[in-house]
C-alpha cells in the first residue's frame, strides 16, 4: 500500500471538491490503485468561514508556510489561483521536497519555465490537468497519449463561458448582454466575467497547450487575443446562411520554425466535429504526425469535474513518483522557435460592410480589394434598398492580417460605407 | 539516457510502420524523452518477403522463439494478431521478465485477465493502446486520464468499415453493397469483411473497454452483437426525418452489479456529437462520476496511426518500467458482476412494419403493443396506398427485448403485416 499525505492549499469550491472526492472514493482508490490519500493540514485565508466539517482531523491553518514546513507532506496541492503567493507556494513546496499538484493557468502559463525547471532539479513532479478543460484529460492526452507524434495544428473551445454566451445566442437568437446575463445566473461566469469574455482565461490555457504541443514556452500576454463581445446577431445568422458558425477558439500551429498562437472569435464549417461543442462544453482538437486527427472534449467547468482532474493527477502521482523522463516532456525547450506576430499571419476573412445601395458599389470595394492582392470566394447582399445602407457580406481567400487591415481602412474611408467594417477570421480546419 | 531493445514479432503493415516511426523520430524521442529504442530483432514468417531495407543490422528470424530466448531484449513488440501463437508470445515474453506492447485485441480480450495477472506476477508490463481505435489514446484516457472517476455509462463506434459503410449509405444514398465495395476499394475493408460487419470486431474492443471501465472481464463472444448488413435505405430516411442517425454503437452501462455489453445498429439524435463522428473515425463517449461526458475521438485506422499508439506505448513504458500501481488498474477484477441477458436489457426501438392500408390496422397493432405493455411514442405512416402494403414507422417508450420480441412475434403473424417487422435499438445518449 502506498501512502501519500496531502497539504491542500485553497479550500474554495475546488479544494473542498477534492476533499469531498477523496473522502467518498477512499475505497475505491485503495483496492484500485493500493493507495491511500490522508490529507494531513488544509490552508485557506478563511479557514475559520469555510465549512471544514469532511476533513477529519486535519489540522487547519491559514498560513502555507506551516504546509511547506510539515516534513511528512508528500504533496502540497495548490488551489488558490493567481500568480501570488500560488508561485512562492510552488516554488516552496519543490524546494523542500514535495510534489505539487495545481489547477493554476496563470501560474504555470506565466512562470512555467522557470517551475518546470525547478521541479526536475528537485525531482519532484508537478502535475497540471485541471489547468486546462478541468477534468477532461487534455494535458495527459497530449503529453502521454500521442508521444512521439508531432503535432501539427492545435485548436481549442476552452472557455465555457465564452462558449455558452456564443451557443445562446446561436441557438436562442439572444443577444450578447443577454446570454452574459443567462451564464451569470446560471453560475458559468463570475459577476466580473471580463478575463473570460476578452479571451485572457483561453490565452493563458493556450500557452500551456503550445508548450506541451511545440515545446516552446510563451505567455498568455504574449498571444493575440480578441473577446466575443463584439459579435453581433447579424453576423451569426450570414454565418448560419454559410454553413458556417462563430466559436472562440484558440489556434496554435506551427510551421518550420514559425508558432501562430491566437485566440479570437472564429468561423468554422457547421459539420467540423468542434461545431458540435456547445454549452459549456470544452475540446481540443488537433492534428498531429504520424496519429492525424484527434479531439478531446467533455464538461470542462464545474466544482467536481475539477476535483476529478486533481484526484487523476494525485493517483498518477502515487503510482509514480519521480519520473525522470516523462517529466522531460515538461522541460525540454524548443530552440530558435518564436511567435508570428498577428500581423504575418496568414487566414480567411468574413467581412461585412454597411454600404450604400447603388451602382458600382461593389465593384469599387472589390477594386480596393482586388489592389491588395485579397481575392474574393463569395458574396452575399441580401437586402435591396435604393439608396440606402445595406449590409454586403463577403469571404476573402487566404491572406495576411496586414493585407487585409490596410484594405479595409481604405475600404472604410469611402463615402458609399456606413459603420465600420466588420472582419471574423474563418479556419478551414 | 534510457536504452531499451525491442523485439518486434509481426512485420506486416503496423509492424513496419512501427520501424519506420522510431527511425524517423530517433532524434525527437532522444532529446524530448531521454530515450533510445533499438529494434534488435524482427520476426515474421515470410521475413525473407518483406523489404527490411530500413532495419539497419536487426536480426531477422521466422522464429518467435529467438526473440524471447534472447536475454539483452527488453520488451517484446507482438503484431501477429489473432489468439496463437500471439498468446504464447506474451506469455513466454513475461516469463522471461520482458514486457510487452501489443496491437492484439483478441488476445487482450479474450485472455486479457490471465495476463494481466502474470504481468503482475512477474512486474512487467503490458501496454495495448492500439488494441482499441488504434493510436487515439482511449485506453490511457480512461485507465489514467480518469483515474479516481467510476464510469457509468460507454458509448464507442470502434469499427472504422462500419462506420464507413454507414456514413457512405447516408450520406451518398448507395447500397449496403456498393458502400462495402467502396470500402474495399478504398481499403478501409479486407477482402473478407465478415469480422468487421458481424460485430465480432466491435464485441473484442468492447470487451477490453469493458474490463478497464467497470473492472469485469467478459469475452467478446459474451456480448450480444448484431452487425449492419440489415440496415436498409428505407430505415436511414425514416431515421434522417425523425432526427436520428444509425450507427454501429458499442453499448456498455453498469447499474449496481449488473453490466450491459452489446454492439447493434443503434439510433442516435443527430445533433449528438457521436452522430458527427464519420468514415472511418472512430469515438468513445463516456459518462463517469463526477467528470461527466468525455468524448475521444480520432483517426482509428491505417498503418501509421496504429504506429503511433505502439511507439507511444513503447515511450510510456521506457518512462516507468515496472509500475506496480497503475498495474492495478490492469488487474483487479470486479466481483460479482455479472453480464445482463439481452432479453432483460431495456431499451427504446424504433420499429417498421409493411402493413395493408385499411381502416383498423393501426388499432390491430397498437393493440398487441399495448398487451405487451410498450407504449408508442411516434407513428409514422407516410404512404396511403389502399389495400397495398406501406410502411409503418413507430418509436417506443422504454421496453425490455424480450416484451419486445414477443409483441412483434404476434404482430408479424397478423394477416395484414407483409414482411418481417424491422426492429432498431434507440439510445437517448
Amino acid at each position: 500500500m502506498n501512502k501519500l499525505n496531502i497539504g491542500l492549499i485553497g479550500y474554495g469550491v475546488v479544494g473542498s471538491g477534492v476533499a469531498k472526492l477523496l473522502n467518498q472514493r477512499k475505497n475505491y482508490i485503495r483496492n484500485k490503485f493500493k493507495t491511500e490519500f490522508a490529507i494531513k493540514s488544509v490552508c485557506d485565508v478563511k479557514i475559520s468561514k469555510r465549512d471544514t466539517s469532511g476533513l477529519g482531523r486535519a489540522y487547519l491553518t491559514t498560513k502555507f508556510e506551516d504546509i511547506l514546513e510539515d516534513k511528512s507532506i508528500d504533496c502540497v496541492v495548490e488551489l488558490i489561483g493567481g500568480l501570488h503567493p500560488a508561485k512562492e507556494i510552488i516554488t516552496g513546496a519543490l524546494k523542500r521536497g514535495k510534489h505539487v499538484v495545481t489547477a493554476n493557468k496563470a501560474v504555470i502559463s506565466t512562470f512555467g519555465r522557470e517551475l518546470f525547471r525547478l521541479a526536475r532539479e528537485k525531482k519532484r513532479n508537478i502535475y497540471f490537468e485541471s489547468s486546462v478543460g478541468a477534468g477532461i484529460p487534455i494535458i495527459k492526452g497530449i503529453t502521454e497519449g500521442i508521444a512521439g507524434n508531432k503535432v501539427q495544428r492545435l485548436y481549442g473551445i476552452i472557455n465555457g463561458t465564452c462558449n455558452f454566451i456564443l451557443s445562446e445566442m446561436t441557438k436562442n437568437k439572444i443577444t450578447f448582454s443577454q446570454a452574459l446575463k443567462l451564464a451569470q445566473k446560471k453560475g458559468y461566469a463570475e459577476s466580473n466575467p471580463v478575463l473570460d469574455i476578452n479571451g485572457m482565461d483561453s490565452a493563458h490555457k493556450l500557452a500551456i497547450l503550445t508548450y506541451l504541443a511545440f515545446g516552446k514556452f510563451i505567455k498568455g500576454e504574449d498571444i493575440y487575443k480578441e473577446g466575443i463581445k463584439d459579435i453581433s446577431h447579424a453576423d451569426i445568422e450570414y454565418a448560419d446562411s454559410l454553413g458556417l458558425v462563430i466559436k472562440l477558439l484558440t489556434i496554435a500551429k506551427k510551421e518550420n520554425d514559425r508558432i501562430e498562437a491566437r485566440v479570437h472569435p472564429t468561423l468554422i464549417p457547421k459539420e467540423h466535429p468542434l461545431a458540435s461543442i456547445n454549452g459549456v462544453y470544452n475540446a481540443i482538437y488537433l492534428d498531429a504526425d504520424p496519429l492525424g486527427e484527434l479531439m478531446i472534449s467533455g464538461q470542462g467547468a464545474g466544482q467536481m469535474t475539477a476535483a476529478s482532474g486533481v484526484v487523476s493527477d494525485l493517483i498518477n502521482l502515487a503510482s509514480k513518483d519521480y519520473d525522470e523522463n516523462l517529466i522531460c516532456n515538461i522541460y525540454s525547450e524548443a530552440k530558435n522557435v518564436r511567435i508570428k506576430a498577428i500581423n504575418n499571419v496568414q487566414t480567411r476573412f468574413y467581412i461585412r460592410l454597411q454600404a450604400i445601395d447603388k451602382p458600382g458599389v461593389l465593384s469599387k470595394i472589390t477594386g480596393i480589394l482586388g489592389k491588395h492582392g485579397i481575392g474574393i470566394n463569395s458574396v452575399t447582399q441580401k437586402a435591396h434598398n435604393w439608396m440606402a445602407a445595406v449590409p454586403v457580406v463577403m469571404l476573402t481567400d487566404y491572406i495576411t492580417e496586414k493585407e487585409l487591415r490596410q484594405a479595409l481602412d481604405k475600404i472604410a474611408e469611402l463615402s458609399i460605407i456606413r459603420k465600420k467594417p466588420v472582419a471574423i477570421r474563418m479556419e478551414k480546419l
